[in-house]
């Protein structure tokens, strides 16, 4: 029993964190039976450290000994800072001017170099580049990446270990690394079960790309859900569009009234983006009527100062 | 794996609930080994359900038959209204018009009669002795009575039963129920595991009747930690005279940041009565340096449209 999950992704120490992480509410059961996933206790505070342990595991020495590198408006730039740690490597972490500072002040403390850019993707992407030719770190993209999509696909595996009669799985989606990897276990594990995921009304491309049949991109953005502003990627996309039911939109006041319901009936801390697949499932809830589903509580890092309530 | 905990106080619904309400955290550890009794993961979001059912079942059903009444703050009212409602009972509750909404809309939503008095002692006196009169209720005392402070007590004997080798247990003390089972407990299960207290400087009786020896109280109370602006009473002191090492008194600056750290770190909710143990511990840090310590947390009902931050 720890707030801390182990590093280490072997079978036992799953079976160790899984122990702890699902929780129940009866008040809650009243709209379903489910199942919270807790990713918010996760280590950082969320569930990317999985995929991006699993990224640099798999990179060999002569790669990634000059450090690592990304761009991220949060928490994968947690994610890598944290884990370049682990391995005594320099982390390099190009974040927005206008990230929470809630997450600026963690990267730099776990002793990572911050460049900050402007809050376009030119110039995320621009200044990637810069520090990537300047450092010769590896870079590891947030979620369009097969070794990250494979590391976050563990948080379903434990869930369906704990849980394997699940009607259905729900997740939120932003670039997708979560939802692909998750849609791709829930496939191979219980074919029977129906993965849905939560989408910010204003950050929509995921649901617009399921619609049209082919990628598309959001030209602006604008949700709380901070954590899901990306579009989706061409390795992502492929697998949410084979292996995804279903995926709802939400406006944020639909967010903020599912992260105030979490929150006070079950006194865990979520973050915005983490609230999402809660508030699609109180928008359609009789689509969830008797049916067992689990919920991927994906992470719990807000900045208490800037509360929505 | 639950939120809710049994109201079965047998061993093997203790068994069953401890698992999952002992967390620990890696990043406050570095202060101390600490191990938090998360009470606010309780059914009703507080401990205080343990003394009210103790307290319930040793009623004969002549006296309970028509009603339970008290006078309370808050929590107590939540745990008087919730555990009526279990036995199929009348609940009549005295609270203060300057109660939390949401313990007032909880306390309502339970089926409870609220009877709204003026913050003084005298007004809340009065309003019980009337609705007892008018009802035939029994009163049940929210600390000053045996069978409360004996299902307090079963709080400590499970975190005992869970990490038998604490050098210290903390918990908060109001009016002493919590407290003076807590050390109850310790003293008759681990002898030689000493217990501390937090308590508001700005309701600070407890530690103003240790030092006087002789039992003091409150004229007046200005403290954030809502749930502790009561005073000591004639059962609640001795025990605590007795079998309680010392009180540390903290102020509401030191209150809200020792909440606020549990709140980003741990990621869960507590309210402010909740973090006046761990509040010490930060004030104190070198007396708790290398000691194995057991907290506990005791609720996590807050307002969230009114956080101190």
């Amino acid at each position: 029993m720890n707030t801390d999950v182990t590093t280490d992704f072997g079978l036992e120490s799953i079976r160790e964190a899984y122990e702890w992480t699902l929780l129940t509410s009866s008040s809650l059961n009243g709209i379903a039976q489910i199942f919270f996933k807790c990713e918010n206790f996760q280590k950082i505070g969320v569930f990317k450290i999985r995929g991006v342990l699993n990224a640099e595991l798999a990179l060999p020495y002569s790669e990634r000994k000059n450090g690592i590198a990304t761009n991220s408006s949060g928490n994968h730039a947690l994610a890598i800072a944290f884990a370049a740690g682990l391995f005594g490597l320099m982390a390099y972490i190009v974040m927005p001017r206008t990230a929470p500072e809630i997450k600026k002040t963690a990267v730099a403390g776990y002793g990572a170099e911050i460049i900050l850019c402007e809050p376009t993707l030119q110039s995320r992407e621009d200044a990637l580049r810069e520090v990537v030719e300047r450092t010769g770190a590896a870079f590891i993209h947030p979620y369009n990446d097969y070794r990250v999509i494979a590391g976050q696909a563990t948080c379903a595996l434990e869930l369906l270990e704990d849980v394997p009669d699940l009607d259905l799985v729900m997740a939120p989606v932003g670039g997708g690394g979560l939802l692909s990897g998750t849609a791709l276990a829930v496939h191979h594990i219980s074919p029977r079960t129906k993965v849905i995921a939560g989408e910010p009304a204003g950050a929509d491309d995921a649901f617009r790309s399921l619609r049209a049949g082919s990628l598309q991109t959001n030209d602006s953005t604008r949700t709380i859900a901070d954590g899901l502003l990306t579009s989706l990627g061409d390795k992502t996309f492929p697998l949410i569009r084979q292996y995804v039911e279903e995926i709802i939109t939400v406006t944020d006041e639909q967010i903020i009234a599912a992260m105030r319901l979490i929150w006070e009936r079950m006194k865990i801390i979520i973050e915005p983006s983490c609230a999402v697949p809660f508030a699609a499932l109180l928008k359609d809830k009789e689509k969830f009527n008797g049916k067992l589903t689990g919920i991927i509580l994906t992470g719990g890092n807000v900045d208490l100062g800037k509360l929505p309530f």
